[in-house]
């Protein structure tokens, strides 16, 4: 009896904490982790579960502080499953106050890759030997965008995202990806100036070499090869990041997620209640445009997502603008401010040094 | 005296009747052809020359047809050159009252291709002989799409072209391509049974089974994988067309292309005054940004424009609507006008038997 009362008590004490963080994760989160949130806490030290959390974690930063700039608006939210194996959680702020359009989507898949899938996965192509052609993989992250409606408030993208395959003698590849990084409609100096060493900063803990290098590989990726110009003012962008380790490569992924918030929302706070004409709401048009056209055409991420199937369309299409506009030979006037953002995005400016 | 007097007055005679011809020309087209008319009248006989006439003509007779509706808009006229070799006319009609982009582009270019460009012009792959790694080519063509303001006009797209290339032993291959499609954001059936009906008639004068057979290629080539449906309602789609004989494709050509206006301008002139809701003008929006996302996503003709050196950006692009929308998730009521032409896109129909 006493012991059967105890056990009991015992349970019971049990099945309360367990409610309770339960509870608690899922106020921090918004919505259920895609593993679940015992399976997270089961494998609690391995890499894997500590990304989903961040990425998780991220998702519901981002989405927090853009909903308290825009207070009448909020996210929808879509949990969604990958008849393959994994699903997802989609954000989506659409026609609020401040934002025209805002998406914070976190992935969380896996099950086979065929081998020219998993190549091209990999920006430089490493080689990977199959069994029976497949290969067992795991990819997570979380990416947004976040395209304003005041033409004096830029758009901005983020994407944190992890990969692991595993060869057909048992070894794991890894590897991270990710960046951020702002396109405005027009030039501010002093906007550019924070983001960008906000960003530096966060790189500059790891190692002074990093923010260099990932900003010039930011200029390189987002070029509209057929316009001649960048999609933005850049900021920074990494691929196949698998050293020096993997705990270090996780530390510097999770200094720059927690770097989003900081480097947009003030420019957000700063501009968002700016004046603007409807010549200014134009070129933002135009230049939401010009997103559309890198988004569809060139980028890696959109197009790898297109073509695999069961992915998420809604959630990869996500990045494109609510609306966007082409107009035939459209050519700002010399030395007018439309002029001066155009020459930026030609020729990619040094913003902290 | 009287020799020379003889002989200026015949000198004299023969400058005012090629003057003639020459006023006679300019009326019949938008600009002065690319080649030149003297060059055009002196090879008048060859296939390049005449396919060239008629696609400026083609050109000339859609922007006219389209002015005579929308009279208080009028057509920006470019001529520009590649110098790379050749060059274009491009007319465009922005901001009308009955049509929000209507571009009609013709561009004549040759020069030299890569066996590698050479291979990707043709859908499918037949080898060729290169001297020297590089083929002696021609391209021509005419293209246009044509956006009405007016949700209950379709957008209408055409384009016929014609290739040729020469071969390190002299041998030239030769073909055309081309198709018109209709891009409704309603559906109307009588209206796609008269587009159908005349692209049938041009066709069935040539061969019956042309019709089955481009019909069905232009319902492949439109498809926007990803979304699971085409880009419009059809119409016809070839390419690779090089049987039975140069002179009988150019003839199915030619009236394919003087099909372009009577199977399109009668649907304009029935619903350019039809009355619609800001929800139609929302739809119609929405499916604009479907249109952006085949032409930069699939099409072949923007692709292989994008990707080729020298080729005039502004003139592939003129293709996207002046205007777009995305929404996350936006799904039609059942039973709605808007799944009506989702059930359409989704599983293509017979329209003329």
């Amino acid at each position: 009896g006493l012991a059967l009362g105890l056990w009991r008590r015992q349970a019971a004490l049990a099945a309360a904490r367990e409610d309770e963080e339960e509870k608690e994760l899922r106020q921090r989160f918004m919505a259920p982790p895609v593993s679940g949130l015992r399976e997270l806490r089961r494998r609690r030290r391995e890499l894997r579960s500590r990304m989903e959390l961040l990425i998780m974690e991220t998702q519901a930063e981002v989405c927090r502080a853009l909903t308290a700039l825009d207070p009448g608006a909020s996210f929808a939210v879509d949990s969604w499953e990958r008849k393959e194996g994994g699903g997802g959680i989609s954000c989506v702020l659409q026609d609020g106050e401040v934002f025209e359009k805002a998406g914070v989507n976190v992935s969380v898949v896996s099950g086979l890759l065929s081998e020219e899938a998993a190549r091209q996965m990999r920006s430089r192509g490493k080689s990977l030997k199959a069994k029976d052609g497949k290969l067992p993989f795991c990819a997570m992250g979380v990416s947004s965008v976040i395209h304003p409606k005041n033409p004096h408030v830029p758009t901005m993208h983020f994407n944190y995202r992890y990969f692991e395959i595993e060869e057909a003698d048992g070894t794991k590849q890894w590897w991270f990806g990710g960046g951020t990084d702002l396109t405005p409609t027009y030039l501010n100096e002093e906007d550019a100036v924070h983001f960008h060493k906000t960003l530096k900063e966060a790189c500059d803990k790891h190692d002074p070499k990093l923010y260099p290098k990932y900003k010039k590989w930011c200029d390189d990726y987002f070029y509209i090869k057929h316009r001649g110009e960048r999609r933005g003012i850049g900021g920074i962008f990494f691929d196949d990041m698998d050293s020096p380790s993997k705990e270090e490569v996780f530390q510097f992924v999770k200094s720059c997620a927690k770097a989003v918030v900081p480097c947009y929302i003030p420019i957000v706070k700063k501009h968002c209640r700016d004046s603007f004409t409807p010549e200014e709401k134009l070129w933002q048009q135009l230049r939401r445009g010009r997103y559309v056209e890198f988004n569809l055409v060139y980028d890696r991420g959109t197009k790898f997502g297109l073509l695999t199937p069961g992915s998420r369309i809604e959630s990869i299409l996500m990045s494109l603008p609510l609306t966007a506009r082409w107009e035939y030979m459209h050519t700002p006037l010399e030395s007018s401010k439309e002029a001066e953002i155009l020459e930026v995005l030609r020729n990619p400016k040094d913003w902290v040094h």
